[in-house]
């Protein structure tokens, strides 16, 4: 096939385009390097003028830091290239911007200096998300290079702000729903990473985050356990024994009606977790426990993925240090989260956790202050896998890698798919390109060469396949109109 | 009385001597103060030298702080007034460093200016302790101004770092066992307040305490909750599952046999609590709980004083900062500490916690590490109350103030005592003449002038009373020895 035969031929080319986007230290955590930041966005800005989209650089203004500087956040860039109406419009997120990096930090290489050792590409953003971004970008020029009908309408949506908490994003999204996103038909995302080395994946779904406070307070100043152990309720006491109320021993959470609303496993999606490719050793020795509370890939994965857990952080306002302190804290707040899936609605949630804990509580006949509150609730996300969306990339997927791939869901929130999701209404899918030893945020990141290729295949592919399946979809449409 | 009279007329000669202490921040915390603390020291023996008493100034050296600086410690006064094979010889310890006072702290005055408002005298260590100390030593300079014969044999410890710690004094009193202390009868500390505003009190026991660190481990780095939780046995659920089994809402401990060795209640010690003086309902406004676990004076005290108590201070290694931070901390360590009684054995409870403890967590069937240590364990000191080191205190007070005193405990850990008793195996008492509300380490610390005086005069009956009853009981021991 052309298209592939000249990716292949150009890799060099593709690398070197790597290269110089990985050399800008566009780190977008550490204030003194806003401008390199800045400096990254007008290079993308560049690459997407060359081929051929209209750039708009939308302003987000600027943001304080807690030690009072003000910055200028980095613009916006939203891309449009293509307006066929024959077409699907596609638009690509993607981010520019890096996590800090520094070679002291235990890299063999230097960070900003793209190395390729044993086919890997080590240099920080490699594979988050300057390597996706190219790749994606390097897809639409093979069409271009090759004189080739373009397959879809582009658009664009890169910002450099992602590893800094994509301030401002949300707003713009909400401010072009109506203009910028009115015609687009898919929203593709190329930001996390495969569940294995060598098997490509989709991910589908995320789980949300419902963070619940737990305040109980006995007045205003910490006391003293010599003065006053033995004679008042502690507050400390009553939130231990609230919190140990939540989950038991097996991992199961004791909150009444909690699993209520959680979808029912379909045999279908069984079936997904049965082809899934995942070493339940290797993942058990990355983390470092002795033993997982199940014991199959199934299990394992169910919990992760669509099921709810509950996980308790941490008490502020209590002794913290090392050493010791016979203090006992007047007020004290419980930090714990609950990873909540489809269909949990995150009011019935935090309806269920409040009684829970105020009738553990009233059983004690505390007369201290108890405070529930959910300061964060984060609603999980969850596409469709029957969507032409998906089926596309599966097909691509297929005709690239030759294999099928994982459906896979991830049990943290991706904040940005839900954002789009959430936003735009629209079909939003994760189609990653990086293998899971990737290392992204970690020392030594890297795309593997064969990954950042074969990506850019698959995103080449990807566009045939959208193009195809969204036409039948529409002829189909029109048909049944018709009858 | 002449020993009276003279005090009186000697009031504001005395009160002169306080403010001229007052007026030296030898404040032993902050190390830049350290030479103010070194110039009181010298105040303070030539105060004793001026008595008549030979002075030894023993260095203990210097100390390290954590910042790596190394800085002298003051020396430790020994003093000796009178050697009459005849008398008893009382040791007195006393301390003349104190706590960090800045008028900005919300003080009314200057905390290094002696002000006197509506008959309180207002200054830091007014009452800790440099007061008690100059009261002490008025006191025996208005026998040897009135030219009377001295009634006991004096002897003197005097240090400048107590608010730090003590650094070296238990050495110290070790290293001088068997030479300044081997004819020492009786010693007295004037360290501490009455428990009332208005009633003296003496002080014959506290509490100990036995910390605590219940560690539980997964492995060596925090996991995300998103990526981890619903698949491990998280460590800090396992710990909390552990404190909650500590104390039951009532207030009660729940480890086996931790009430075991408890000493019963007497009829004769049930009376003294009936007899004290305590404002259970100020007590409860002071610390701003809105109610106690008990409901009357009696059983606060009892719960405070001679019962055991337990209370959680905090968790180490967990999340502890404002806001949110989705972690499952791999390493936490908990803290509690157990006021312990007489005749609770250290190594015994020791035991008990741990076997409670590891009963607990083997039901959890968690795979997780744990380890239970007790870093710190301070006995609880209790003296006889019949002795005739209390008998003489109280004789001293009916005359001097005109009632008995109340004879209260302390529920925290005084080291001093504790270390004086354990080192000399002498009678140790602890002889407040600081009210209530004296404001220790607190902003507008003071002593009344009334205490001051009345103190003064206290101290000098005691000399009186002791002298008495020490002769008595040595007689009545010959007489016997003879029959």
């Amino acid at each position: 096939m052309e298209i592939f035969q000249y990716i292949d031929a150009h890799q060099s080319d593709f690398i070197k385009d790597l290269k110089e986007w990985v050399a800008v230290e566009s780190d977008s955590v550490q204030p003194h390097l806003r401008k390199e930041v800045m400096r990254m966005m007008a290079l993308a800005a560049d690459r997407l003028a060359a081929l051929g989209a209209t750039v708009n650089l939308v302003s987000l203004g600027s943001h304080q830091l807690p030690d009072g500087q003000v910055l200028p956040l980095p613009s916006v860039i939203l891309g449009e290239l293509g307006k066929d109406p024959q077409n699907p419009t596609v638009c690509f997120y993607g981010h520019v911007d890096v996590q800090p990096a520094k070679k002291e930090d235990g890299w063999n290489t230097d960070p900003y200096t793209l190395t390729e050792i044993d086919g890997n590409l080590y240099g920080r953003g490699a594979t988050d998300n300057k390597g996706p971004v190219l790749a994606w970008i390097n897809a639409v020029e093979t069409f271009r290079a090759l004189k080739l009908a373009m397959p879809v309408n582009f658009k664009f949506v890169i910002e450099g702000m992602e590893e800094a908490g994509s301030l401002g994003l949300e707003k713009l999204l909400e401010e072009e729903n109506q203009s910028f996103f009115s015609d687009v038909d898919y929203i593709v995302i190329s930001d996390n990473l495969w569940l294995s080395n060598k098997k490509p994946a989709l991910t589908y779904g995320s789980r949300g985050n419902a963070c619940f406070f737990v305040e109980v307070e006995c007045g205003s100043k910490d006391l003293h356990s010599g003065t006053f152990g033995g004679i008042v309720h502690e507050p400390l006491l009553d939130l231990i024994a609230l919190l140990d109320s939540l989950v038991d021993s097996t991992g199961h959470i004791q909150i009444p009606g909690i699993y209520d609303s959680v979808a029912a496993l379909t045999e279908e999606e069984r079936k997904l977790y049965e082809l899934i490719e995942f070493d339940l050793e290797e993942h058990r020795n990355n983390c470092g426990v002795k033993k997982f509370l199940y014991d199959t890939k199934e299990e394992i994965l169910l919990h992760l993925w669509r099921y709810p857990s509950l996980s308790i952080h941490g008490i502020e306002g209590a002794f913290h240090e090392p050493g010791i302190k016979t203090v006992i804290p007047a007020k004290v707040i419980g930090k714990f989260s609950i990873r909540q899936v489809p269909h949990m609605d995150l009011s019935v949630v935090k309806k269920q956790v409040v009684e829970h804990l105020e009738g553990v509580f009233s059983k004690r006949n505390s007369p201290n202050k108890l405070k529930v509150s959910m300061p964060l609730g984060a609603k999980p996300w969850l596409a469709d896998v029957n969507d032409v969306l998906y089926k596309a990339a599966r097909r691509a997927i297929k005709t690239v890698f030759g294999e099928d791939p994982d459906f896979i869901r991830d049990g943290s929130t991706i904040p940005v798919a839900r954002m789009f999701q959430t936003v735009t209404q629209k079909s939003v899918m994760m189609l990653p390109i990086g293998a899971a030893d990737a290392g992204e945020h970690s020392q030594n990141e890297k795309i593997s060469r064969h990954n950042y290729i074969e990506g850019t295949k698959l995103f080449a592919a990807f566009f045939l396949e959208i193009s195809k399946l969204h036409r039948n979809l529409h002829e189909t449409s029109h048909t049944e109109t018709i009858n």
